[in-house]
């Protein structure tokens, strides 16, 4: 029986997502603990292979139960032996072709900023810590830049990589509350992209890009020139979309 | 020169304010770095002595600078040295009568409850886990029964202690927003008084105590028939009133 899990964690102190020798990675504790709970050894399959440091309010993971066990008991039993900075928030019978991956047909990721002169410790796990008096006109401008069809995210990217060159985004929203707050949909990103765009999208803030520089870079995919990504811990997989039910918007531009 | 400070700190692994051998305090590591910065032993003086993981976004404590360094550049010294999960938040000249406890005309806490089936992640270091339907009208009528001129805390401190039997609430409130948050404010507080007050409100919210009972409680400060006070990483001081402004409210009832 094939079970779909959605799984929230605070990725800090965490290896990421992948399953590693001697670290402690989301994939290696589940597929442990599945494991243990089922006295099988069981492969836990996730939508994102999200990076050391990076957090999720909305991973998703299938595995074969080796078990008859329901959802839901398989969620209380992991639940209770997760550490409580993992979190396993949904479970459901899938459909034996599901594949978390694979099936994905997109994601939105949250990238989030404190802007104030001193660092909150209460922030200081989730947001980048940015103590400038960014130009929102400059960061939407790149945000625009950013928006389109031709959007090669090779630019943003820390490594080269080959495939597809137009990843565009489905949605790119700011929001300004008492964090500045980034949210990017798109059918895939490439390892780091997301970072390397908030990066781009601060640099405009503080005057050090402009937005026909990003428009360059997007559509070059040229990482040489582009400024340092962001930090890790600033970082959350908010949502996987699947279809149906087709909640993924149409691309932009 | 006397500087009157104003911290935040996450008490998340900090064995509470004041200064022990052998353990992290936020006392102890101020007074350390203030001795580095200003090469002289400096006594550090809180307004609260906040329990080991309790947290704060407003203690307020003061010092007598080693030199002439000016608040700013203190703040700016400690805040280069301090770990991310303590920050100095404000800093200013104080008279050199200001006692940070002394002087403290109220204190206000914040105790926040995450009531949601499954512990948040992003929320098990601020709040307490109580997943339960709680019944807010039982909640609210508990509170009522906190409030008044003639609230004994000692009902609700987890230790006998001697000193005045009244202490009235100026104000306590109950916002019910994704968690449930209660604001605690009063001339003084004993020593686990507050997280005693919540977890007979919570109990009350569980149909296991009544607002009569907790009236009762209140007003004979018999601790043998209180329930288990709350956790404390759900608390947080979040203000010290000094005079002027006179920002404390009159006592309620």
């Amino acid at each position: 029986m094939r079970v779909k899990i959605t799984i929230a964690y605070d990725g800090t102190g965490l290896r990421g997502w992948q399953r590693q020798p001697d670290a402690e990675t989301v994939q290696g504790i589940l597929e442990e603990l599945v494991g243990r709970v089922g006295n099988a050894p069981t492969r836990v399959h996730g939508a994102s292979r999200t990076d050391a440091g990076v957090h999720a309010e909305g991973q998703v993971a299938h595995f074969d139960a080796p078990d008859h066990r329901a959802p839901e008991e398989w969620q209380r039993a992991l639940n209770a032996l997760l550490p409580a900075t993992i979190r396993i928030v949904g479970a459901e019978h899938a459909d034996p072709e599901f594949h978390a991956r694979h099936a994905a047909a997109g994601k939105t990721y949250r990238y989030r900023l404190d802007t104030s002169p001193i660092a909150s410790p209460f922030l200081a796990r989730w947001c980048w810590h940015v103590p400038a008096e960014l130009d929102l006109a400059a960061v939407e401008a790149g945000a625009e830049a950013l928006r389109g069809p031709l959007l090669d995210q090779r630019a943003f990217a820390t490594r080269p990589e080959p495939g597809r060159e137009h990843r565009p985004l489905h949605d790119l929203t700011i929001e300004r509350g008492p964090e500045l707050e980034f949210r990017f949909t798109g059918r895939s990103f490439l390892r780091f992209a997301v970072r390397g765009m908030v990066g781009a999208l601060v640099a405009a803030g503080r005057g050090q890009l402009t937005a026909d520089q990003i428009a360059d870079l997007a559509r070059s995919g040229d990482r040489a020139r582009a400024p340092a990504p962001a930090p890790p811990h600033g970082l959350c997989l908010v949502r996987v979309h699947y279809r149906p039910p087709g909640d993924l918007p149409e691309p932009t531009g």
